[in-house]
């Protein structure tokens, strides 16, 4: 007999099949064993009545997490006996056969068929092979799931090549700070910070790239908001007007991937409780207006024209009661707080950028780089930057390039902030920062 | 007015449009210039009359890979001016204003416009951003992004979870060969080889997972197959029979893979001469019957029971000779030259495991894994490996694992040997290997 998934049971009332799952929780009721077991597709409980002595001793000697394949009838449920709602309520299945396929060794840390674990984030991560197995955590990673679906699809639809740039590196650009050293034969080489120079390569090649990878940042600070390796969504794309263009694309993607988790994840939404307000055009203002604001509505004055995280947060609460949006784009930020390609204003002291603040938090950064080689060579000087560093990216400009801009995305921001998850940690498989390098 | 696409250009004869692009190739043909101008869908040509003195100025200006944007007149082609042929050849457009938006710095290496780029390897990756621009290189990297998507799309078909997993690893693990090590803040770490111990994770919380990421070999060699970072497509399915349920899904994906690029890159197929055998089943031998068939059909002996490269070939073209096929499983690799936790065999001598060899050069390696807990310590102690080692990975199996296996496919390696292109490093944007870090 093959193996059905739970997800079908509901579907087969009076059959015979074959499930396998983990045991989710056993519950013994007068001489009846009950045992919630689990797949990747739901659910079930599963009965066992003594009469059938194999099955029931096996029963009686299976805990948590043991992994079971049973052989029964599905039933339509009498109802009243399951201490938790399920989707496949309304069956159940008379155990016939049943086979122990894996056992668990030792205790475990904590109970995984509980709604919400109980433990602090250390003991979560700690024990992350449990921790995954717990619904609501598991969740997570099945809208993360449809969030790196959702930018392939959105960007191949709008004509973006998909493209793998390398990570080693031999110097560290874009002024040499966060960068891990590592190890190149006889040499030394760097990891990358991000895939900037390469897609804007791609440009020169492509016109229109995106990327899908990881990126180092050796950060040395503790925050809800920063982990030492992650997955960025990049995009780089020719022959702009001007980076309105890039905000319009950006704006693209992000209400893509916002409908396409409402319609595809809408009950790991509703068990998160995750409310979000896309409008059709995300808010826009200046760098500037928005200290004024900051300054106005919330008495919070900044050193200099820049932004903290306490200030996104409190103008992304703005957009929210102003536009009802989550979202909006901070723009013109100040040349000496971009990188050294960013193209500039009209007025030399700001730049054709812009940050993407989701739920108060920043998401993305992006805008028109520098096209023309001497003005790039020019920008690199005036940053006080050494151009014999950046030879190799040089010679991309040497060749024709077209105006172009695009952005970098944190892709676990998106999760974390939709599901509304204090720590991005907790939305990564396996996070790395300054202290974890386990599991 | 908006700029239209090149390839749409055909459609709208008698109108005006504007294109944007760089310049081919630019052709005085007595006092009409011709130019044939490139964008990323397409090139087309167009003319500049003498009569229209602004713009024949700026086209006289021009040079090979200047980006510039023209205004004109769809016409159909008179014929007999064009020197290659061109998708858009019935029609071309009589230029009315011309607009340089980025000039070339300096001199070209060589010709991209030409049919086949006559440079060696060192040439074409030195000078990656002008190669790039060739249409016989380009076309492998549109190749190759549609490789990434069908890859994508065949595994959540099937039910797995896109997963993406930490590349900085606290340990050299699996035996400790070949790892970049790095600098980790006050301490050291490595990056990984392999997903393999997450995806095994995976399995414990998801069943099925996927991942498409940046592997890191410290390998010291020079060969044409082999380069020093490179994206693996790596999957684990949990719930398996046996190995050969991992050959199967292995076979569905690379059958639809094939499939996508016959369907969705026909033309650049063509131009490679491409040919394919992809039989519905791909035929299987135990690696033993392989040695035996070198010996008998090639008179070739390997030592021991292990296979060379050369044999790889030769089991290749003994495979398209005696099935039609492209595709070759090699089964039932020693022990000794498999990993830990590979599952042995009902003769543990052997392993349940697999490579996949495409048209000569093996593609994938994978197989079913050990997923008992007390197996896998008495593994990890006859490989004369340290279980402190093994501390976290072993924590996996404690919890409770289903029978499951995967594999580790070569992306890269795939788009090479479909084309037929020597070096692998042709196939990769800007490759990595012992000596080149660079562009």
């Amino acid at each position: 007999m093959k193996r059905t998934l739970i997800v079908r049971i509901p579907e087969l009332v009076g059959e015979k099949v074959k499930i396998a799952g983990w045991i989710n929780v056993r519950r013994d009721h007068g001489k009846l064993i009950f045992i919630d077991l689990r797949d990747r597709s739901g659910v079930i409980q599963i009965v066992i009545i003594p009469d059938n002595e194999e099955a029931y001793q096996r029963a009686r000697e299976v805990r948590d997490e043991y992994v079971i394949e049973v052989e029964g009838l599905v039933k339509k449920r009498p109802g009243g006996q399951s201490t938790e709602k399920l989707e496949t309520s309304s069956v159940e299945i008379e155990v016939e056969k049943m086979k122990i396929i894996s056992r668990v060794e030792g205790e475990l840390s904590f109970e995984v068929s509980s709604k919400k674990l109980d433990v602090n984030i250390q003991t979560l991560l700690d024990n992350r092979n449990l921790s995954l197995r717990n619904k609501r955590v598991n969740d997570i990673f099945k809208i993360y799931s449809q969030i790196l679906k959702s930018y392939n699809d959105v960007m191949r639809e709008n004509d973006f090549l998909e493209i793998k740039s390398p990570k080693i590196l031999s110097t560290a650009s874009e002024g040499g700070a966060n960068f891990f050293k590592m190890e190149y034969f006889q040499g030394e080489a760097f990891l990358a910070q991000s895939p900037q120079f390469y897609k804007q390569a791609g440009v020169g090649a492509f016109e229109r790239v995106f990327e899908i990878g990881t990126v180092f940042r050796a950060e040395p600070h503790f925050t809800t908001r920063h982990v030492n390796e992650y997955t960025s969504f990049d995009a780089e794309m020719g022959f702009i007007e001007s980076y309105a263009d890039i905000m319009k694309q950006l704006t693209q993607v992000m209400k893509r991937i916002i409908r396409d988790i409402q319609k595809n994840c809408a009950s790991e939404l509703a068990e998160y409780e995750s409310e979000l307000f896309v409008p059709d055009e995300f808010p826009k203002i200046k760098l500037t207006e928005a200290l004024e604001i900051l300054k106005k509505e919330f008495g919070k004055e900044m050193e200099g024209i820049d932004i903290d995280p306490e200030g996104e947060r409190l103008i992304g609460e703005w957009a929210k009661k102003t536009y009802n949006s989550d979202f909006i784009f901070l723009t013109h930020y100040p040349s000496s707080i971009r990188p050294f390609y960013t193209m500039p204003s009209a007025d030399p002291q700001y730049t054709e950028s812009f940050d993407l603040i989701f739920k108060g938090v920043e998401i993305a950064t992006g805008g028109q780089r520098i096209h023309d080689y001497n003005q790039l060579v020019a920008s690199i000087q005036s940053h006080g930057l050494k151009l014999d560093d950046f030879k190799h990216y040089l010679e991309i400009f040497k060749l024709g390039i077209p105006p172009h801009g695009g952005w970098g995305l944190g892709s676990e921001r998106i999760v974390q902030k939709v599901l509304g998850i204090k720590n991005i940690k907790e939305v990564i498989l396996f996070p790395r920062d300054v202290k974890r390098l386990t599991p």
